[in-house]
């Protein structure tokens, strides 16, 4: 069965629609396949200069003196910059759109101040004639460094006596500010109902710790960015962003201007996965360019992209579960601590929203720990958080499943999340897909076919992302010719110009390739957040929803003056409107009317909707470990998911495909692996060992929609939950393969052999 | 008395705006000082191509054979084109905004197909690698013509006998088509009570001929396209234009697909004047572009431009004009003959339109033709028509103020239009200010002073131009600091983006800098008509009034919102809300609530306006004339003119000064100086005359505000009109001056020297 049949099979009644739910050519498709798409790195200004960062070489030192003399008479150089010639912003808090975030923290993090808190740190930047000649001066520059200690270990940052990275910063116990400066930066906890009394309910409680290694986004695409600050006080700025309004406001904000005077340009991004919404090169290509006069260019290497930009954190975790003789959950207790890097704000608190949000949990307690450490400064990626908490939570079930001698995926449905079901951080549930995603792993050929073989296991676990919603906005303008230019501020990281556009044809009923959709800069279109949370097709295609409708109001006044009548007599229907009399222009016939007589029809949409779908996903894996090396081959998988409505089925399976590669990689073999020193060893894409295809066999993912009901067309967000199941099911296939518990990740070869060795004895 | 006091001493009650009327700097000012702005030819695509076009070197001439095969052996050669790859779009009419036109002709005259009718008739077109084996390959195309007498002169082309053009034209008599070929490609009528009784009313008839030369409207910058016709099928054309939803159509319709697949990104434009409509080069470049998969781009020389796009054109007019003992006009009549060029579509429509239209005439006719001749295609050139009209309706009724020894400006004061006067040509006239614009004529310093000085002469002339409205469309955004982004298609030549921002700033009640406005490109706003027709400040600006009504709305709804009260009871007043308990929030305010909570704040305008209000000047000119050589000296100079409201004084006072500038450079040295041979022999700026700061005093212009009582802030359009009396008002003070009457343009030193021989003899 292809994925095509399969995703039919789902019945959800997708035949209510026209558009919605086919697989049209995405409008970007032959630019990207031909490489005309541009991307950052492809703008070239006229008088351009490049940039390059001095970065430190120590995990942790203080600055005592940075002495850019020397480099400054190097021929071809153009201008210098040090922490001092950022704007000094205060420590406001400033909302990015998936989180917020301190400015001093961010503006230390760009060029250090007087610290540097991991290797890779900004120090300075130059910019030059050449990359060369910026090259050459950037060695030239000298840094006198006090070596610090340093430490990149979460649990080890919490111990008494760790190396302080911050004395402003005080262990914060629940609320209260401790006395002594510590690394945590914040310790939060969510209740509900009596974990004590639940655990002793429970027939079987297992607790158990996990560990997880720092991973990278990995997408392809460096950061970059090219900026020139003209002499009318305005600035463009050309980069890859998730969030071209975020980076506006950044930007403003690091450099001391107004947004307005900010305008960005949103090159076509290749890969961002969270990790394109905080600034890195932006106010730096500014200053530069407002020091010089010409715009700057500066752009990461693959290095400066493993140290510098925020991967997602390492983590320690506790999971203690209690299940009574009916195998339903009694009590729940989770403690995570998560790596923040070298300044505040890892995505625990997500983490503890979801960790156990699969079930229905009448008693829980989830602490969390914000935790500074000698590493670049944490990211978002892709349900940032959740897979962490997975990885605990999903393999303790298993263990007791195992305990209690219970069906993985009957135990998952039994005790699933379903509507009304409140979660231990509060919310209560509106309709959701725990239940059908779980039913359809389990009614999966792939769950039905017994895995025979020796050394083979099978894996399952669940997983669940929140989604967000949030600020978007799109118009739309009628064409002659009886399409729709639908402008919009989203930048298109996976499709989504499709799924957007698809929603507004849907409205219309017109076809999905008379819409032209086109992300444009933030001069020109309505605020829009970030494309992040999986709020994308959600939030901005419901704005393309509301233009459509605008547009539908205004052909119906329209058509009501040509046939003189009322507008209430007259109905938008089937991409056309039907008159009192039974007339009837269709929109091809409605455009021409409207390009002869009357002012242009101008469709807009600006929403923040509520609503948002909380999306869930079970995966099936089958493992062959080799005994005598430890390697762990994916033999097959099998994704399900609760997407809401599939709005392209095609970018749905694409999505949970890819979240499922990254999920794999995650739990198999990336990690940053730091010397004693705090150096990252395998800053490459040779030596950080994504998987390729190689490594992996075909990722069957299965949709199942149960349509949002909070969204006009049941949409609830794709793009994350299908990386938070796999380290789980694989951890879980492992064990059911060769009998270990994996707790650490990632799965790696040496740690799995070193699980069986000690197995062995 | 400065300019800036002149215009404020027009008391027209401008203290009731707060922006409108005053001078902040232009949006785009320091881009267009410092050299940033970017101009078609500043666009560079990857892989681009360079594209020649081979012109025909003869005036008429049938094209036997175009023989490629040697140029396409070239190295470095692309790909060759002739009509043939062309799209025939059959002989439709296309409305471009500013008048129709036949497919077939504008296809015609992009690549001539059987025939080519003018010197300088683009035959084919070459792409290669560089613009030097372009023009290597261009010129080993064997062209084999067969070469034909050409006819360059209107009267001459109107004659039995004349080369004929086009075998499928007939005389049209007045709609009714003549059984014989002929040059006549339209002869039409505007009949207004009866003539013949007037003129017996008459104590004074005069009547007079006149011939004007075809000038060109000069603007600096070449025409120039770069086009990528993507494998997708989409089609992106970055050029100067002043439509680029015009440049959209007709590239469309040349190249044979639908508007929506074409993309035109407009860039900063140098000049257009009515000349930057009609497209030359944008389909020779997509076409090129299709055969090549690269994009192309194709730039014009100065030749050209003066041999290829379209001047103004040449024209042979008839005016008689009967007035009574009381100083009335009773009747007058008009025969106005242009040259349309090789293809048929001059402004003599517009011509007839406006000849009579500054006087109340009781009884007119206007017979209007337009007459194919071997010249390129005449295009508008501000106010077009309007200029040779007023050329001989001004300087007859100097004649007949100097026979009844009447007053020039008591003259026109007393037979002005005003409101309630019927055109000629059927329109009733609103309120205009005929009355205050030639009063403040005569009210001015300049014609309160007397002239002294030997061969020295005072003329006065006043002049018309309708103005129209059509289509425009903005969206406008409102950020986060209280700005607010302004998108708009209107393509900015004169300063529009300030006078457009104006209107919104005024109706919002922020300040003019608080409005960042963008030119984008057709798929990222709503349609909008060409920058033409003195309609962007009036169209577009009303549409921008109607952005921020739709913003006040949403304002005054969130602002309810926050205080729980009705929107009705919440007042949008003084750039801000005040709510029933007289809350109070500022727009900034209001601002960063919508920030914060709800939905992004849009508002769109899209207009269709009635309400054009017309633009009356009168011009008052001393001249010196040297008898020796017939040079004529400017010495002063004042126009005055009726603007509605004038939004930006200063880009007002600068449309009035460039108007009148170019009209003096018609009026003394501008000419298309054609051989026998149909060859122009003057296509260099060195050559065609046009004045420098060297020839020209500083041009006084005088603000007159009669608010258009059709537009929400008085809007009428200022751009046209002062290019019309210039001729007139010349011709006038030359006879003051030395007593010969001129009926040609130019009145350049020799026919100036002529005419002062003749009457010396």
């Amino acid at each position: 069965m292809s994925t095509a049949d399969r995703s039919k099979s789902s019945g959800n009644g997708r035949s209510k629609y026209k558009v919605i739910g086919t697989r049209p050519v995405r409008h970007d498709g032959v630019d990207k396949v031909t490489g005309r798409a541009k991307y950052g790195a492809d703008v070239h200004p006229t008088g351009l200069l490049y940039a390059v960062v001095l970065r430190s070489p120590h995990a942790h030192a203080k600055i005592r003196s940075v002495d850019t003399s020397k480099a400054a008479t190097v021929p071809g150089v153009r201008a210098i910059i040090t922490n001092k010639d950022l704007c000094d912003p205060g420590s406001r808090m400033v909302e990015l759109g998936e989180g917020a975030v301190n400015l001093k923290h961010l503006n230390n993090n760009i060029l250090a101040a007087d610290k540097v808190l991991y290797r890779g740190h900004a120090v300075a930047a130059v910019a030059a004639d050449s990359i060369h000649i910026a090259e050459e001066a950037a060695a030239q520059i000298c840094v006198d460094y006090e070596v610090l200690p340093s430490v990149t270990d979460v649990q080890a940052a919490m111990r008494p006596g760790a190396p302080l990275l911050h004395d402003d910063l005080f262990t914060d116990e629940l609320g209260k500010q401790g006395s002594k400066p510590s690394n945590v930066a914040k310790h939060f906890r969510f209740e509900k109902g009596d974990t004590a009394q639940g655990f002793k309910q429970a027939k079987v409680v297992v607790e158990r710790e996990f560990t997880t290694a720092t991973v990278h986004q990995g997408y392809i695409e460096p950061q970059n960015a090219t900026a020139m600050w003209n002499s009318d006080g305005h600035i463009t700025v050309w980069c890859s962003t998730q969030g071209s309004f975020t980076v506006r406001q950044q930007v403003a904000e690091l450099v001391g201007v107004s947004v307005s005077h900010v305008k960005v340009i949103p090159m076509e991004i290749g890969g961002g996965f969270g990790g394109k919404i905080r600034v890195y090169l932006e106010p730096l290509a500014a200053v530069l360019s407002h020091k010089t006069g010409a715009p700057v260019k500066v752009v990461m290497s693959r290095a400066d992209v493993f140290e510098a930009t925020g991967p997602t954190p390492g983590s320690h975790m506790k999971v203690k579960i209690g299940v009574d003789a009916a195998g339903k959950i009694t009590a729940a207790e989770a403690s995570i601590a998560f790596e923040a890097g070298g300044y505040p704000g890892s995505p625990v608190g997500a983490a503890a929203m979801c960790v156990f949000a699969c079930y229905d949990v009448p008693n829980g307690r989830v602490d969390g720990y914000d935790v500074v450490v000698n590493r670049p400064q944490m990211s978002a990626y892709r349900a940032p958080g959740a897979t962490q908490a997975a990885f605990a939570v999903e393999t303790v079930i298993d263990e007791i499943c195992e305990q209690l001698k219970l069906d993985p995926v009957e135990f998952r449905l039994k005790n699933a999340a379903r509507e009304g079901t409140r979660r231990i951080d509060g919310p209560v549930f509106p309709k959701i897909g725990m239940v059908e995603s779980t039913a359809a792993a389990r009614d999966s050929e792939h769950y039905q076919t017994p895995l025979t073989g020796k050394h083979r296991g099978r894996g399952v676990a669940s997983g669940f992302w929140f989604n967000i919603g949030l600020k978007s906005s799109v118009s739309a303008t009628l064409n002659a010719d009886g399409t729709v230019s639908l402008v919009e501020g989203s930048t298109d990281i996976g499709g989504s110009r499709a799924s957007i556009a698809m929603q507004l044809a849907e409205t219309l009923g017109i076809a999905a390739e008379d819409v032209i959709p086109t992300v444009v800069d933030t001069d020109s279109v309505g605020y829009t957040d970030v494309t992040g949370g999986s709020r994308v097709t959600f939030a901005t295609g419901w704005a393309a929803y509301e233009a459509a409708l605008d547009i539908q109001r205004q052909l119906v006044a329209r058509a009501a003056l040509v046939w003189e009548c009322d507008a209430a007599a007259v109905t938008y229907v089937d991409g056309g409107v039907t008159g009192p009399k039974g007339q009837r222009m269709s929109f091809k016939e409605l455009a021409e009317q409207v390009q002869k007589h009357g002012e242009p029809v101008v469709g807009k949409g600006a929403v923040d909707p509520e609503g948002c779908g909380g999306a869930f996903a079970t995966h099936v894996v089958d493992v062959e470990v080799d005994p005598e090396t430890g390697k762990v081959e994916i033999i097959r998988y099998t994704a399900t998911q609760d997407v809401g409505t599939a709005i392209h089925p095609s970018y749905v399976e694409g999505q949970i495909q890819g979240g499922a590669a990254q999920g794999i990689g995650w739990a198999l073999n990336e990690e940053y692996f730091y010397d004693d020193k705090g150096v990252m060893r395998n800053s490459t894409f040779l030596d950080y060992r994504m998987p390729s295809c190689y490594d992996l066999p075909m990722i069957d993912p299965v949709i199942v929609e149960v349509p949002n009901p909070g969204h006009p067309y049941g949409v609830r967000g794709v793009g994350e939950v299908p990386i938070v199941p796999p380290p789980a099911a694989i951890a879980n296939a492992i064990y059911h393969a060769v009998g270990v518990r994996m707790t650490e990740l990632p799965m790696s070869p040496p740690r799995v052999l070193r699980e069986l060795l000690k197995k062995a004895k």
